[in-house]
């Protein structure tokens, strides 16, 4: 079996792209980042997935993204509640230059163990506008991937599999359940309660509730 | 004045990338990562460099990398000592993705200043052959930076300076006496001592003590 890294949050996104790479065949080595996000709850989640999928290896890395701040993930800036999802705009849970960070640690743990392959759970289509998960970008940290490594200097040639990008909320809902996922797990709030409850309001709250809507099944989440 | 975002290690080069950064008339916000690195040493150096740069901010970030491993920088793999510099082979002092992860974090950190100018002191040519301080691998982050970002998005275009990259280590130093740097205040070598003392012996040291040969001058780290 062929080693893979695949960044876990302990979202709804990044469990079920764990989940398809290892249907896929591969041996998961799972990367979490404590960046100082807000909902700081989804790290028990990724840890829970983590077990759940079985993976190979669980690494959790500290690296405290409110030195730099500029969200409302990792600042005092409120999280938008009851957003229009279809605006144009870039919302202020943006991270900057989140995922080019996190692909990059991914990347640098992929040389270590002779991985090739990374697994990101972005989606470009029931999502809040984050450049960093459009196909244009994973296709360009690609390019660098193979010219930035001692791996890609003698001949690699780094894969980032982004299974999801295509795929509806209610489609990656469908996908998950299929292959027998349990999303109670997992944790989507941006702006959890003090008990870790979901405000249900928030980008990442609404587009999960329309998911689970639309793909006609309850939210486990909701039910505990 | 506009902002640039300089990555300071405490070592010769990047102090010179930084001088020439203000030189050219930049505000400087230089970002030093504790990545886990054998000689932690050179932290100390950042800061007297940055003290002596008169840097508008030092940021410090935590990011420990001998988490991943797969470095004689990061783990407990020694570092060479006396190795053939025109060798083609990458040393074990390479760290994977080192130079991805650090631009990345300076890329983050340049959107929340509202700056387009990140400022690396990487060198090809009196260098350890490592993958990313090459002028292809730069271009490539440039691309990826432009797609990543909001700023991008909103038609910022992003740009990687990179002022020593075509010259020797000699040049270098030379440029940075004219520009009356202090480069006792730094710190090059990958294996220091325990009193920080400079080993003489790993690459570092050995590039270090030839481009103060061939400029002709004394390394005042050497005379204390």
């Amino acid at each position: 079996m062929a080693n893979c890294v695949v960044l876990l949050s302990g979202g709804l996104d990044s469990y079920t792209a764990a989940a398809i790479a290892r249907a896929d065949g591969f041996a998961l080595h799972a990367l979490t980042i404590h960046y100082g996000q807000r909902h700081a709850r989804e790290i028990e989640s990724a840890r829970a997935v983590a077990a759940a999928l079985g993976v190979t290896r669980h690494l959790e890395l500290n690296l405290d993204l409110r030195a730099i701040g500029g969200s409302s993930l990792t600042s005092d800036m409120p999280v938008p509640r009851d957003r229009d999802l279809g605006a144009a705009d870039i919302p202020s849970t943006y991270v900057p230059a989140r995922n080019t960070i996190f692909l990059s640690l991914a990347l640098g743990w992929a040389e270590v163990l002779g991985a090739t392959d990374l697994v990101i759970g972005v989606n470009a289509l029931d999502y809040s506008g984050y450049p960093d998960c459009r196909p244009e970008f994973v296709r360009a940290f690609e390019q660098l991937a193979n010219l930035a490594t001692r791996a890609g200097v003698e001949g690699a040639t780094f894969r980032v599999h982004t299974p999801l990008i295509a795929l509806s909320k209610a489609e990656i809902i469908t996908r998950g359940i299929a292959l027998g996922l349990d999303y109670g797990l997992t944790h989507s709030c941006y702006a959890p309660d003090a008990q870790g409850r979901p405000c249900r309001r928030c980008d990442s709250c609404v587009l999960r509730a329309r998911g689970f809507s639309e793909a006609g099944v309850a939210d486990p989440l909701l039910l505990r």
